[in-house]
């Protein structure tokens, strides 16, 4: 089947999360992507939940975050370490790593020495802060919590007047990924008109804090800092979640109209023309009284009864799905959001699929994630051209460390 | 300057955040956006906060969203307004909307007809649940927060043991947005190669659902559930925000030497090699009783006397930033996260920059959010080569609405 991005070569330093992420989406989009881990792997192969056992083949941290990607052992301290990695940015379209902002320096691999290597690749790095930052944060290693906390992210994300909540995924990492492979694919684009590659510094605090808005524009346009205000809607009431019998339902009433189906859905007709509650900006600004209302008539059904009542009116109520609740939806699984594969040596593992939903090049799973230096050898034959004898010597030497078993 | 998207050009029909941050980011990239809107404006121009007053091209929310893009307002229910918009597909090399997922087909514009019309054309659509979707989603309505709470997302957000909460930006529709733009680049590389178009359907609840990783391996793999829990990892164990004297701080001891470090500076070496939390695996088996001995601790200094005495120590401690400490942040600064902008007609007005750190071409705001229907006339003129005639006609029959004043 043909792919979005066949025929682009990426090299692929990353470690955890962060760029592995903006791998990931490379791959599912075509792109061949060539990891090269030290001897040891990438730290996430130590990293549960488990399949069957501990191993490093065996992380499901691992195994769904690195599908489609091929794997290859190598040792950048050592100088033919740093040879294979030279040659192969030779041979490659796109660079990209995770490291602290000083280690590729420090390899001798720092942006003048990749773009001398290779004038027409694209090399792009995610850290915390970005390789070009203040001194005070140039060399400090930053993990998605820091991201979420400096950004201002944090701040506006928990309980009304409680304590600053991370969103429970790690969205600095991940969103850094995103815009690391938005920007490769924009380089991408800029190099086929002109033959330039060029370097692309992606900083986590920046992506979280470019996402923030709302906050931002209310701070710079009229001083409000605003907080965290757990699932409420600062310009619009009722729209939050509700406590049910049993669980949550989300609800949101948009306008006074809506306000009205509201009522009526809860029996509760004598609120709709209320002095206190008719209007939006009336609801807002008697929002804890009307709460107090709300909020006990609310918990009297089950979160399935309300969305079955508000459905008939075409009223926006949905559940607040766990992950039982996603796995063992039928729309996940219409939308492909689930996919099993064939992991080499393992049972058929379930992933989380790819949102690419494009017609005629969609975001795909073909291939599983590579045992620790599955593909070192045929790597190294067919893309460098090493001959068997070169080969042998390198592992002798454990430049690249023979593979693992899962 | 340069910029990677020139010669790119954007019909954009979309409305409010998930697809204007889609239609951003290509912007800032360099590619011409044209934004079609109907002739009361994308309904964004009706948000707070406003500059100065109330007026719909004083939005500060519509503002800093559109900036870079070109505005012409049509009538897409009039016959001649169905002949604009088929005329600048003609000439486009991508069209974006997320409307409800029939309001396209009705208006004449499903991918069948945009299609036929230019097979070269990139069409990109968001909605909540996907336009192909089961029966029961396919023409609701989706806000953020449905996307927020049906994704999962919401679940995993908040206080341990306490309500679910909203992620404190949109980030339903923002990362929606975000992979829309990711589809669109994949396929713009596609077409170079091959010429041709295609249609991307991206959904915002796949989107979060596609972020949430370590929730899904681990329901995936051992069956749990992972709830919410503020600040904390899983586990890591101390790795939170804790209170301070009169605000918070993040610190995270991601390994037992950190712990050391992370106990020499409170001052209490006493707990170092205590039994009960001298490993991780202890401390967070011990979690309750570990933090009823260091939450009162952590109390009593304030959030900048803690980051320092920790940054001595290189141990990671950070603020929980807020909006003004965001904005007053020389870091921020540095790094161009904040832009000023010249708005025609308005003072100059601050807006937060973009995360594309590119050495060669730059993410960059080089025009403000237009005016509506600013650019009706010369678009009209330039690129569709309608003459001026037919314009004045145009205008007369209210098919396009002649400019607003700001």
């Amino acid at each position: 089947m043909s792919r979005s991005l066949n025929g682009v070569r990426v090299i692929d330093l990353s470690h955890v999360l962060a760029m592995p992420t903006c791998a990931m989406i490379l791959g599912d989009l075509g792109a061949e992507v060539i990891k090269l881990e030290p001897s040891w792997g990438d730290d996430s192969r130590d990293f549960g939940p488990w399949i069957d056992k501990h191993g490093k083949n065996r992380s499901g941290y691992f195994i769904s975050l690195n599908r489609n990607k091929k794997s290859i052992t190598v040792d950048l301290k050592a100088t033919k370490g740093k040879e294979i990695l030279r040659d192969f940015i030779k041979v490659s379209d796109v660079i990209i790593e995770n490291f602290r902002p000083t280690t590729m320096r420090k390899l001798g691999f720092g942006w003048e020495q990749i773009h001398e290597i290779n004038p027409k690749i694209i090399y792009a790095s995610i850290c915390g802060f970005g390789h070009d930052s203040i001194e005070e944060y140039a060399s400090r290693p930053a993990y998605d919590m820091v991201a979420q906390a400096y950004s201002g992210m944090m701040s506006l994300t928990g309980p009304l007047g409680g304590p600053p909540c991370r969103i429970g995924s790690s969205s600095g990492d991940i969103t850094a990924g995103h815009f690391s492979a938005m920007g490769i694919l924009a380089a991408l684009h800029y190099r086929k008109k002109t033959g330039k590659g060029q370097y692309i510094d992606i900083a986590m605090v920046d992506g979280l804090f470019s996402m923030l808005l709302n906050a931002f524009n209310d701070y710079i346009a009229e001083g409000v800092i605003m907080e965290a205000q757990g699932t409420m809607d600062s310009h619009i009431t009722p729209s939050q979640a509700f406590q049910t019998k049993y669980d949550w339902v989300i609800i949101t009433a948009q306008n006074d109209s809506l306000w009205k189906k509201y009522c009526e859905v809860i029996n509760r007709n004598d609120l709709i023309d209320h002095p206190k509650f008719k209007t939006n900006s009336l609801r807002t600004k008697n929002r804890k009284e009307l709460l107090a209302i709300l909020e006990p008539l609310m918990a009297k059904k089950t979160t399935k009864r309300w969305i079955d009542l508000f459905k008939k009116e075409d009223f926006t109520a949905f559940p607040v799905n766990n992950m039982k609740d996603m796995v063992e939806n039928p729309q996940t699984r219409y939308r492909k959001m689930i996919r099993e594969v064939d992991q080499t040596g393992l049972k058929k593992i379930r992933m989380a699929g790819t949102p690419f939903h494009l017609s005629e090049t969609p975001g795909d799973i073909y291939a599983p994630a590579p045992i620790l230096g599955e593909h070192s050898e045929i790597l190294l034959k067919t893309i460098l051209g090493y001959s068997q004898e070169e080969i042998a010597k390198l592992k002798e030497e454990k430049v690249v460390v023979p593979d693992l078993q899962v």
